[in-house]
């Protein structure tokens, strides 16, 4: 195949080139352990230290501490597991959470928690009306997800929050940012939240390195115990070089934020005038609205499997999604179902991520996935 | 400083060169997410479970599956909080476990769940006698180190482990082979545990990545929820390209196992031969026995604080350390005390641990070591 247009970057990203010789030349000259009490270890837990600060400040979260994990999977599972929770106690996730959230969650009924959904809207997000009329007084942490890995819906975290703590200012307030981050500015200050999680390989950094952010006051449980690594609350030997990798990744995106939006917008704008201006568009119904981040489009092709399309078309030089990879083993789609859609249209779904740093042929990506709807459209039980 | 001498490589070892073209290799063929559901994915999948055959069966664990984690801390802690325990039934650790054992182990008497620590004979392993001893129907998991971290002492784990299965079938056997791997020939199935947990950054590999491997039909919750990765053991993205690497090392160092053990080994004998041939010998106490792997030394110097000696040795151009970073924030050091050392023993320890990758010269470790001694001796307290 000459090209692969990749247009899956919400699953995962490419490495910017330049982290390898970042880590390269800190194994070189600051292999040592962070941890050691000798000056080469000083030097190493400095150089994580500046990796931290980059990262805490790109997201205006001064006011707390910045704790390196492994994975978002890690920092949303901590969330569950290392904030006090007792049995009787209610806890609320919004129907549209990534499944390290959702699963966390709700593993807590087993010990007693009430875990409770928020309904979404057709939209996508939150709806704001009976959040409000979940909040009772029992409830004593909510997780809310920032930017959707399904649809790019944006819930407005601030109001949220904001809601919530007016209500009873003693609940802890959790949000998954990892779709967010470097896509949008965040300011954590401004959300008000006491807990975000962020993850590295979603910003063009390693595997094996994320965050959890936590507000200063904030008291949670270490995560893993140990050598009292950061602070105490994550003991494990600290990746710098993932760190100096992570912290790279934020600055620049950072920096490129707004020209990275315009360029996606400009995909996205094209995709859909293309898909919708085509003879086929009948056949297609979008579940991202204008409101969503251009970076991530959702939608669904009712009577074709999304299966059937994504393999079509990575035959034809196009990757695309049917949705998250950590939910592409389970039949249709929790989250699509929560915004109301119907089975044809969740077990139709198709997820295009884009990436600033690739350019892409919109014309062509439309094209091919156009001749492959057309393709399998006769096959098609129910029409748009 | 001219050359730095690196003898901390118990705490961490510097990253094999090669293993950042593998990396980056990784990065531009395949960096796709292992758990997308289209074929670019599901390559990616396999070169994961290429790496996990590699390790898996260079242990001998073909009995058993080899889980991702991202650090060994986090495999010790999945080892206490993912086994299924009662209120009332006992954990039996050694007492010279490493804190991310020890501290997990402990945690959980807060959930009722009677701790003990099983003694340590002055040569630093598990005493026998006792440990039999302390096996009651009430016991339900214990875990031993495999290779202390601190001596280099090994621990019969095939021995104690038939010992704990012969009067209690059901009881889960886990062993921590963090500074085993890749140093002493590890037959899983031959020693008959059922966890066993090992790490990359301490075989030359990347931070982020390390395992826990689980004998089958051993019952463990899963160590994080979400997507469903590993079996649904351990949810995350895949860190394929950190598994790449860890794999290499892990192979490279079964193959030349024996050539480092005799490399090593030289370097050891010299290094106690012209410690103890010195005129200084009286004031220095070997912690370490012939028994002892001899990737690591301890010593004492009671009356010279271990810091004193590091910090001015590091100045030298020798980098050593006090013992495990991970305790290195603690006074004194449990393992040492639990040997039966005094306390001048213990504030007075350093740690020496070699790689077979670095050339050494270890005259000039050792007349450097000295000088520093006979430096600081004018203000021992304590005479040897």
């Amino acid at each position: 195949m000459d090209k692969i247009y990749y247009l899956d970057n919400a699953a995962t990203t490419k490495v910017f080139e330049e982290e390898f010789d970042l880590m390269k030349d800190n194994n070189e000259s600051s292999f040592y352990n962070p941890s050691a009490s000798y000056k080469h270890g000083n030097a190493s837990k400095k150089l994580l230290n500046e990796s931290r600060k980059i990262i805490n400040e790109s997201i205006h979260g001064t006011n707390g501490k910045f704790v390196f994990t492994s994975s978002a999977t890690e920092s949303n599972n901590a969330v569950f597991r290392c904030v006090h929770l007792r049995a009787g106690q209610v806890v609320l996730v919004s129907a549209g959470e990534h499944p390290a959230v959702y699963n966390s969650a709700h593993e807590l009924s087993k010990k007693g928690v009430i875990v409770k959904d928020i309904p979404l809207t057709s939209f996508g997000v939150v709806d704001v009306q009976k959040f409000k009329e979940m909040i009772t007084s029992d409830v004593a942490l909510i997780s809310i997800i920032h930017v959707s890995n399904e649809t790019g819906a944006v819930n407005d975290i601030k109001e949220l929050c904001a809601i919530a703590k007016q209500i009873n200012n003693n609940i802890i307030f959790h949000s998954d940012g990892v779709q967010a981050l470097g896509r949008i500015k965040i300011n954590l200050r401004d959300l008000g939240v006491d807990l975000y999680t962020v993850s590295a390989h979603k910003v063009y950094a390693p595997r094996g390195i994320a965050g959890l952010w936590i507000k200063d006051k904030t008291s949670i449980d270490p995560i893993l115990y140990g050598g009292g690594q950061e602070d105490g609350l994550r003991s494990s030997t600290e990746n710098v070089a993932g760190s100096l990798a992570f912290a790279y990744s934020v600055k620049k995106l950072s920096e490129e934020l707004d020209a990275n939006y315009s360029k996606v917008l400009k995909y996205k704008d094209e995709f859909i005038e293309r898909i919708f201006a085509s003879e086929l568009a009948e056949y297609v119904r979008l579940n991202s609205t204008d409101e969503c981040i251009p970076y991530i489009i959702s939608l669904s092709v009712p009577g074709i499997k999304g299966e059937v399309l994504v393999n079509a078309l990575e035959d034809d030089g196009v990757i695309i999604s049917t949705g998250s990879a950590c939910s592409s083993k389970k039949a249709g789609n929790r989250i699509l179902e929560a915004m109301g859609k119907t089975l044809d249209e969740t077990v139709g779904s198709l997820r295009i991520s884009f990436s600033p740093y690739i350019d892409y042929d919109i014309k062509f990506v439309v094209d091919a996935i156009l001749k492959n709807i057309s393709r399998f459209i006769k096959n098609a039980k129910v029409k748009g």
